[in-house]
């Protein structure tokens, strides 16, 4: 496939999430006339994530949207669900999805157990996808959740469906990148739900091509943008919360070299999860020994970060496929919009 | 009705939340069997939330919950609909039920206008209440909403039915307190779905009744405390969003004085807002003129928190009857356990 | 000395911060005329701090003050000089103060090795202290330094000299908590410079007794309340940066139990820091193991703290003495204006 | 002069901060053998600031760094010094000179009245300079204050002296842009002190010149980066601390866009600030009526912020003078390095 290759950092064999040993990902993808939206999961690792848990922090980029479960997340430093991707007037359905699937896999939550705190992103996939039809139902939640594997597909499919990205069609989108070590390498991996961006300020491998784009889509699209990303990074190198909210912050370059200014209207968030230990829910053991990585050693991490979220992004956009949707709305794909996307780079 | 009258500060007319003008409370209760539990609304005012929002800020405490909408409140300062409270696996659906409310009224929602963003605040009612059974429905958030009036049931009713406070039986409970000002005073109204708390810490008026208390109810109860309270504060006075949050960062002391130390597993949350001004949603007008308490006018407010929250907290406890719910499990007032309270206070 | 004890849990030897094996408290104190201010340094453990640093994080509970240094302690989670505490107008000299022993004791600061990042604390005493003289020399953090040992003194001296507290005399004042464990138990320490409080909001033990104090000292006093209160906690458990903020927020509870509602002009921040491991300056070795614990076992932690802090400001009550300084202002201690006491309490 | 002009919004006349009406800057510089360093304020604008604050907020990017003042513009939303650029040792020699301004201005500060917050950014300026000499002096701190104009140097003086930025030298930079609106235009006006960034990361209008660059200078640095960058950001239009908040977070687009990572040793600061209207100090009056813009009106804000941001700092490189310093440092200026720049950029 025709991708653009960004950044000089060492790429991992897939060059996605799922290069982070354990991390899967699944998609139930909605296509149906007004209806094109769906769900994304990304497991963070195999077993009962409830039970043990994997580290985790969030970096609010902007704040203008309704992803649920940052907060437990904020104060506990644990993932104790997978992340889901979705539309926006579904992420009710689909944390209560993950809660009782959380609950049929753990029947103490709930009573001898605390509660679970499900973790689900979104953006407003409104133009291409009838949001009030409220489509989205627990059984896609599961449905993604089953897909899940190390293999997966990018572009128009699960949550990134109806995404809308610098007035092109927007899309699910992965990349890793390796941070050389001791003993071999540490892998960073990252996945977005790329539904942000305004065409003219579209930057590729540095080049500011949005204005040519612009002029090809004039008359193509009518509203305002009012966009978001969700970026989901793992690693298995062995750092707590506190480094992974440093980690998540550096999403932020990333998303910067392709031309998103961090719009009013666009939710920004980055969740970031290791998988180098698990952390027991409960008091057992009373003290556990956790390996944790020496602070000036996230340099190479965070470079790694901003690399992987602009590939990652790059990659929703080259992955990404024309969708019409709503009232026939239509968002054209990179790849038809600029078949000569190698020529707009000189 | 017997109850305990804390602190000093002139009170208002019901000694509620809605004595903060335009604020109403509504509830739903579902009482059946193992089944106890419901939603309570707090309606900051009349008109449209959606297209006229209020000012309002979050603090959170402890941020072990699943609370909703926060992080856009932080990101933006407003509130665009009513806060609803209800159980923690209800979250999701009750949410749902706010997005669908506000299409419903403003249909261009999600469409030529943004999306929308439900505020729900959650505790874990499931020693009571079989959280497992998903009990609440889209229909009891607008029973709720129908319901919201100025004058309202407190005690066991609405989110409070299924909760535990101190080892007692939980509830909702309100208050309010005057600052007086030039013209008149303001109104600092609290409501509380209090559900946090262990027995041998309870302090009321300052006394530490608590260890006799639970040498009263020895025995009747045998699950660890995973408690958590919600506090929604409402004001009239001109107070922007940076300055609510420092109004609810001193529900705190309210909390503490009647014996919390806000717990590992207690998602303790402040909402304020206010009603002093409405903030139209859109970019019209360009620039409004938005009144403004000096800050150091702040104090008398930040007192009144303190007072209110500790009052709304008793309120619960006196208004609360004792309810038995799942599995035979029962929670019992502190009416019952107590009717020689006044003695105890000595 | 008479003293008031509070709380139930099980106190160290001394009860003070330095019960937490290693660490140590040291003033220097200025007492001349219109000059009634000086330094306080809390030394959390032998060795090279700046080589090895310790856990550390802060809760800011009022953020009107000119604590510096909690950025850094914030994001990475390390403290790595002694905390100094002082008054307002000094915080600049105390640090430089502090760069300055770092930088002699490690000459590579600055050159081969990164800056240091000082963590200095401050309160306003400007009633009894004359700001404006820029009383506090470097001569006198070293001379705190020098001071400090386990056994320390507290009341009106080091930083402590010029406070109020409560329209009272404020001081220095401490306290600890034990929290059993398998192998016996781990000590919580709270050391305070209380400088906070309206008289008439005063309560000891759960007695509102401000208003009766407040009687006895009518007309002593002029000046509004421009408080603040710094509360450093320290302790042996095994806890990370992410807990000890956690631990931190606690205080809150200690400083509302004894009247406080963190008013507007009060700057009030916790800073807590662990003795159980130390974390190595730069990147060796690239991955270390750290003993973590069990985040339900911080419930005790929490008990402790807000105990701890509620004694420690008690104990800056009791211990401080009367003083007089600039244009004649008096503080009167705790003990000269209520001697009764114990009456008082009932 | 030869500069590089990155972006295509409208700028101002003098691309720099001070288009803003009213704000000055000024420098005093230290260039003496191995002392290379300085200091520069930003005076938001004429009259008393203490009496009359302007709204003032900052975003942490990367809180490696002793920035001193921050908490109080995070509670209260106001600054009241000028803001003081210096290098990292002498952060509270330049705040206890600018406590020392204010009070001469203002004598009742600390003692009528509360006491006064400094905001001093600081960058690690050691490879060309002695740090260990504590050279900065109060003296510098008048001498910067009394230059401040309208019209000021960039380049390698007062605190960019002795800074480092990309391996090259590092300066002040400064910039701005014109946001369009009914009756003309806002301005949004940068000024960095940028001491951050790997050379061969560095990116000039979207080419990664620094591989090109880095062979250049290969053998003529040795020490690893300790960067940092202080982003201060004015603007005219009549937006409030939050929002101010708001538009600091979206620097970080323009310092990822010349390449900047946000490393872990860089200290990566934004302040802003607005001259719309003042807020009185005290409690008059009671209400005051603030013009607030729209929200979505932000939108150009962030864009601007961006770009004026990766501006100031390109204006940095290119102003930027080579610099010998410390034990025989030397840091070369871009235009020395790479005198054909505008063939690297094809």
């Amino acid at each position: 496939m025709a991708t653009l290759r960004v950044g000089e950092l060492p790429v991992g064999p897939r060059d996605a999430i799922t290069d982070v040993a354990g991390v899967r990902v699944g998609h139930a993808t909605i296509a149906d006339g007004a209806i094109q939206t769906g769900v994304t999961v990304i497991v963070p690792s195999g077993g009962n994530l409830f039970l043990e848990k994997v580290p985790a922090a969030a970096c609010v980029l902007n704040g203008f949207g309704k992803t649920v479960g940052l907060m437990q997340v904020e104060e506990l430093g644990t993932l104790e669900t997978p992340i889901a991707l979705t539309n926006t007037f579904s992420v009710g359905a689909v944390a209560t999805a993950l809660v009782r699937r959380a609950v049929r896999e753990t029947s103490a939550i709930g009573r001898a157990m605390s509660t679970v705190n499900a973790v689900v992103g979104e953006c407003n996939d409104g133009y291409l996808n009838d949001l009030h039809a409220f489509a989205v139902a627990p059984g896609h939640v599961n449905a993604a959740c089953d897909d899940a594997a190390e293999e997966f597909s990018r572009g128009s499919v699960g949550a990134g469906r109806g995404m809308s990205c610098f007035g092109l069609k927007g899309a699910i989108g992965s990349a890793s990148r390796r941070v050389p070590c001791e003993n071999g390498a540490w892998t960073l991996g990252a996945l977005v739900l790329a539904n942000f961006g305004r065409i003219d300020q579209l930057i590729l491998s540095g080049r500011r091509v949005g204005k040519t784009l612009a002029t090809r889509i004039a008359g193509r699209r009518a509203e305002a943008e009012r966009g978001s990303i969700i970026v989901v990074l793992a690693t298995d190198a062995p750092v707590d919360a506190r480094q992974l909210k440093r980690v998540a912050m550096r999403s932020a370059a990333g998303i910067a070299r392709i031309g998103g200014n961090f719009g009013h209207g666009s939710g920004d968030i980055a969740i970031a999860f290791s998988t180098a230990h698990r952390i027991e829910d409960g008091a057992e053991p009373a003290i556990a020994t956790r390996p944790l990585l020496a602070e000036p050693l996230l340099d190479p991490f965070f470079d790694a970060t901003a690399e992987a979220t602009e590939q990652a992004i790059v990659d929703a956009l080259f992955s990404a496929t024309t969708v019409t949707g709503r009232d026939g709305h239509t968002r054209y794909s990179l790849l038809d919009v600029a078949p000569d996307w190698r020529e707009l780079l000189g």
